[in-house]
């Protein structure tokens, strides 16, 4: 069967998020651009292939894009990456997950950034706002209290469910994310009555909580000051964000993106992401 | 100013549970003998002193009992811990904590046994129901899986969520709590309109999860079979396990009794703690 070629013209960029709300859209530009305009120094330009950039499916209905940027030699920064999904469904509803995550090398036990939407319908809404640790906190009450207690984004997190009576805590499917997550995340969902309501929570309850994420993890973590790690702490450290980048990709992408986009578009998109995960 | 000397034949032993529901002591009582029960060749009989068995403050509005069981030698129980504590407040309301918690030693990583329930009153309680993991499940993908995806756990969770409408999702003030619990933790709030719906909840659907997370504690990490630790793995668990009776102590006792018993009994009461807990 002859299926008719996608037309490339309608690609969209990353920073375009052409199937969220204005006001969701604002919101991600928003992150994206601060993390990038603080960090502009230190970030090499994404060398990401342009059917890896945007991708798509042969109909068009499920389409991707893919932002990275890895950090130069004497950054702290690993790599920042963004991305969005939009799959329409046969329903007539559609699906689009959108994430802004940033990745510290070993210069720096300190956290990694999460930010990521999943949204399936104009009403419904799952959000995960986090700096997610590379220590076990049980066992580093220094690490626990440096990065969450005294950050107080504890309060954050309470501000939000009790401001927002439509928020209900989430739990991840997966046993392994849940363990990921830091014992401030942010994982709600959202179910609301009206667009004009989701957009609201977004801007009002949501968004001041991202951007102090986003604060809080620039000034405290990726530029937090690099430290001297021994040789035992370091080889810690790097296995478990290895074994994490590991299960990522297991998770969130090696069972979903071949189903939706085919395994050709999945396979490169998945390798290009493993590239910089060094998976 | 003279007070009067507390009436000591006023005093209840652990197994007695007195100010609790008829249910919520019912439960407590099968959890405990199970548990006993099952081990029952297993623990030496307790060595307390009868003081810090039963204790109080001067005047009997604070009581508190201590039940502890050591395992012997050949056992892979380090101790089973049991507890309840009852403050009348000046308000004519009380506060209720009942216990129960188990131990491992280092001849197997397994997961510890845990059950609190806090009533402030008759319609409002605190329940956590887990088996809190000894390493980093971040890291031991196999643990994870063997204790937390395996055996369904989540399911009851989700289940006890599901069927209560009055229950919603706690999170522990300490954060230090939060991270030593499972991903598959039971740590719910439940305020309901009179005690009858309470005890309907512990009856109907708290005992059955908590009765289910005893089994499987009970047949695949007491009596699971020992473990061959490497030496470096035995030392990070000793350690985890150290620094969270340690932190254990520090959270939930070092602040509350000697406020609510006065230094001496909470002294003797801690002292205790600390010498099977060896922190």
């Amino acid at each position: 069967m002859d299926l008719p070629v996608p037309d490339r013209q309608q690609q969209k960029g990353f920073m375009d998020f052409p199937h969220i709300s204005t006001t969701h859209r604002n919101l991600m530009v928003e992150l994206v651009s601060t993390m990038e305009t603080r960090l502009a120094t230190e970030l090499l330009p994404s060398s990401l292939p342009a059917d890896v950039q945007y991708y798509q499916n042969e109909s068009g209905s499920a389409q991707g894009t893919l932002h990275i940027q890895t950090g130069i030699e004497t950054s702290m920064v690993d790599f920042i990456l963004g991305s969005w999904l939009h799959c329409g469904m046969p329903t007539g509803s559609s699906l689009d997950i959108t994430t802004l995550t940033a990745y510290l090398n070993s210069k720096t036990d300190a956290p990694r950034f999460l930010i990521e939407f999943l949204q399936s319908s104009p009403t419904s809404m799952i959000i995960i706002l986090d700096l997610p640790p590379r220590k076990d906190p049980v066992l580093h009450l220094n690490y626990l209290n440096t990065f969450y207690v005294d950050t107080q984004l504890d309060k954050q997190r309470q501000l939000l469910l009790n401001k927002v009576p439509e928020a209900q805590p989430y739990f991840p499917t997966s046993l392994y994310i849940r363990c990921a997550l830091s014992p401030v995340s942010v994982s709600i969902l959202i179910n609301c009555d009206s667009q004009e309501r989701m957009d609201e929570i977004i801007r009002d309850n949501v968004g001041p909580v991202a951007k102090e994420l986003l604060e809080v993890w620039l000034n405290q973590c990726a530029r937090g000051g690099t430290i001297e790690l021994g040789e035992l702490d370091k080889a810690d450290l790097e296995k478990r964000d290895h074994l994490i980048k590991k299960m990522t990709v297991e998770i969130d992408l090696s069972s979903s993106l071949p189903r939706l986009f085919g395994p050709d578009v999945a396979g490169k998109v998945i390798g290009s992401i493993q590239q910089v995960f060094k998976t």
